[in-house]
């Protein structure tokens, strides 16, 4: 049994960009020689969210409108009023959709749908660079 | 330490069905002999997911409505547009309730609350047979 | 690879009250002695939540009203008619926020963003004593 860590860094746009990071979670899978497991994927921020969506140009589209109707970038959240940086809605979409997903690996493989990708989404109001933690522990 | 991998199968009639999966997630932790340790539950498919529920009648028609009112069926999604299969608001359930969940094992038992069941929904709009992943790692 | 299991108890005010349990985890991973690896933080009981938050004054006003927005405490529930108790909505709040969070370990530390706080939230309407579990798994 065995563990193998490292990062995903991507550069951000911000304002809900959704990367797929599948294949960067692949990758690392593949380093870490586990044959059966678990891969922990954790976006490093607050503002930030994981989750699994089919990755196609539609519901890119539509999941940050949705976030939109029920979180509004503008809307008076008591933590602008302190902060000013404008970005209440960021952290309240990363509380709802969270920062943490665990998936099985099985014969080196997660157990993901056919259209089914992992994704982070960047809910901040500014560009920068992003860290997501890959935890993969298992058998060899 | 060791890990025990098995899937659940069901058979869905879609739009919401909630299966309580508890008790088959505990059969397959009895299969794996694990004492100790944490058993992920991953439902394939980018239109299920998982989450805990007191799985009782009342809140059975509760959450469906719930995700009715906060991602409806029938709206203009993109998705649906490219698609045209109409189950835009599945993927949008599927992203916010998300397709995972962790829970500790000690001394062969879950450590769920007395009426918190693990549930599998099924957000899409078509039956099928769904498949969910369990993968259980811990001490023997 | 081991495994190191124990509880945090909190005696909670309910409706909302938000708890950072950040240092409770960080305690146990130090006693568990486990250097890279992943902890699991579960709510036991169905109406509560963990997630992640910056734990700061504004944000532990906005989160509640949002859910307040989102899942209204006062609207007719099929679990308040069948069980008289009047929290369908902690019920609700509870499946959505969900119970469960993964955090990786790399040498000691839990990969959290700085203003990133583990947050464990009551959203049940009475007062009582509060049980999270934490099972920290991973190479010592």
């Amino acid at each position: 049994m065995s563990t193998y860590f490292e990062e995903i860094i991507k550069t951000s746009e911000a304002n809900c960009q959704i990367f797929d990071i599948t294949e960067d979670v692949e990758e690392i899978i593949e380093k870490s020689k586990v044959k059966n497991g678990i891969v922990t994927v954790f976006a490093i921020g607050s503002t930030t969210g994981i989750t699994t969506l089919e990755y196609e140009p539609g519901l890119i589209k539509d999941l940050p409108k949705l976030l939109e109707k029920l979180i509004p970038t503008y809307q008076n959240y008591n933590h602008n009023e302190t902060w000013g940086d404008g970005n209440g809605h960021s952290h309240l979409r990363s509380a709802l959709i969270k920062t943490s997903l665990t998936i099985p690996i099985v014969s080196t493989e997660m157990t993901l749908g056919n259209w089914q990708q992992i994704v982070f989404i960047d809910f901040d109001n500014k560009q920068r660079t992003r860290r997501i933690a890959v935890q993969v522990m298992g058998e060899m």
